[in-house]
């Protein structure tokens, strides 16, 4: 009877090895679903602007391949503008295609709220056209260390070049 | 009998643990070998371009060092370039060096064809110089989802800043 | 008997798989503490400089919001300057927030020393007006192949926009 309980015991312990190294497509550690909010400079509208072009479209194309933009955007838990920022998103974007609006964003989400501390890294392509599209988280600190996961874009809105609004969908499957 | 029996399922649950979580540095979970095609935009070839400078070099030293091209670059299986491609690459590289051409890359391989859906996000030091040199894979999605390794690029053709071809050899050491 | 003994070797069988794969915020597989050296090229020190604008400030604030600086930085055990370099960063940081200076680096570690031959690939925020904030190393290759982990940043000297120093600390947390 006690080999069976040791047993039982050794096979309890090796599940719990596993599942925290496998990785499951279906159960994230953590999700997180944000919004990203982007007041793009004009020239003469510093208080509202959170971003601004660092360099212009290049001339291939009709859609403004080549222009970046530096920004520094309020992150939000509901679609409101103005809801008070439960983070900052700090990095960059750019359209970087010739027959269409595409961009390709790298970026830190910097926590600091109540909720959260620390900071997340993503990077990917961000193909507008399509309904959703996945970016990488590659790394994490804070409460964050060592994250890795996939962020789901999805355009909420888009006002021309002025503002656009962007659903996160932040899945982490690797957490500590 | 039977405690040994249940042993022995015991034993190679862990070691399948073990296993998937490892990295060895001698097999790759996936292997693909790819071709990367760039053609600079000269200001009037829009047809063919599938690049342009956002910005141009800075003057530091001889090699356009601070030069940061912008690409939407064909990828294939063979080293054609007029092959059907498999993926695209979309990110950017500069020119970092005072001293010779050395390059730095982040991008995305976007694949779409009938053997893989998903992207590839990868980034990285390009030593021109080197015959073959190491950029990091740092994440995934879709078939890629969660994917982590190395892809080593070595340059298979220069025309000028014209056109150039890289060959990339992908080993993915996380899988999913 | 035998069977204790068996159920010995499965349960630390099942330890070691743990051991390997689960994350520590406490104690780094690897710890590598060095100085980081820019020196912004000015227009005619190009005997000195090791970085240059590629793009200004876009006007969006007082704090060179959009400057965008690529660099081939010296990388140094000590804090001395003109100590033998045992890497090169490449990569590139640029400033972007309105209120106060704050900037964002993805470069690099190329390092190429008796210790050690290879690469890391480091992303984040640096929060300048922080004591000290932590970015991600995302990858690596050669003798830091597959790593990830934490650098964290403390500023050492600056010196208008002319010099600064960072002291990078950087903890691995996966090794091979």
């Amino acid at each position: 009877m006690i080999y069976l309980f040791i047993l039982f015991i050794s096979l309890s312990s090796c599940t719990v090895a596993h599942q925290q190294n496998s990785i499951s497509r279906n159960e994230p550690c953590k999700r997180v679903v944000l919004y990203y909010h982007d007041i793009l400079f004009g020239g003469n509208d510093t208080a509202n602007a959170t971003s601004a072009r660092a360099t212009n479209g290049t001339g291939l194309g009709k859609f403004v391949l080549g222009m970046l933009v530096v920004f520094d955007d309020p992150i939000t838990k509901d679609q409101h503008l103005h809801s008070t920022p439960v983070a900052r998103a700090q990095g960059f974007y750019f359209y970087d295609m010739k027959t269409t609006y595409n961009a390709w964003f790298t970026y830190t989400l910097v926590f600091n709220s109540t909720e959260y501390k620390g900071t997340m890294n993503i990077m990917g392509a961000d193909m507008m056209m399509e309904k959703t599209r996945d970016l990488s988280v590659v790394g994490g600190t804070g409460d964050f260390f060592m994250a890795r996961g996939i962020a789901t874009f999805q355009t909420d809105e888009v006002e021309g070049f002025k503002y656009f609004r962007l659903k996160m969908d932040i899945k982490l499957y690797e957490c500590s």
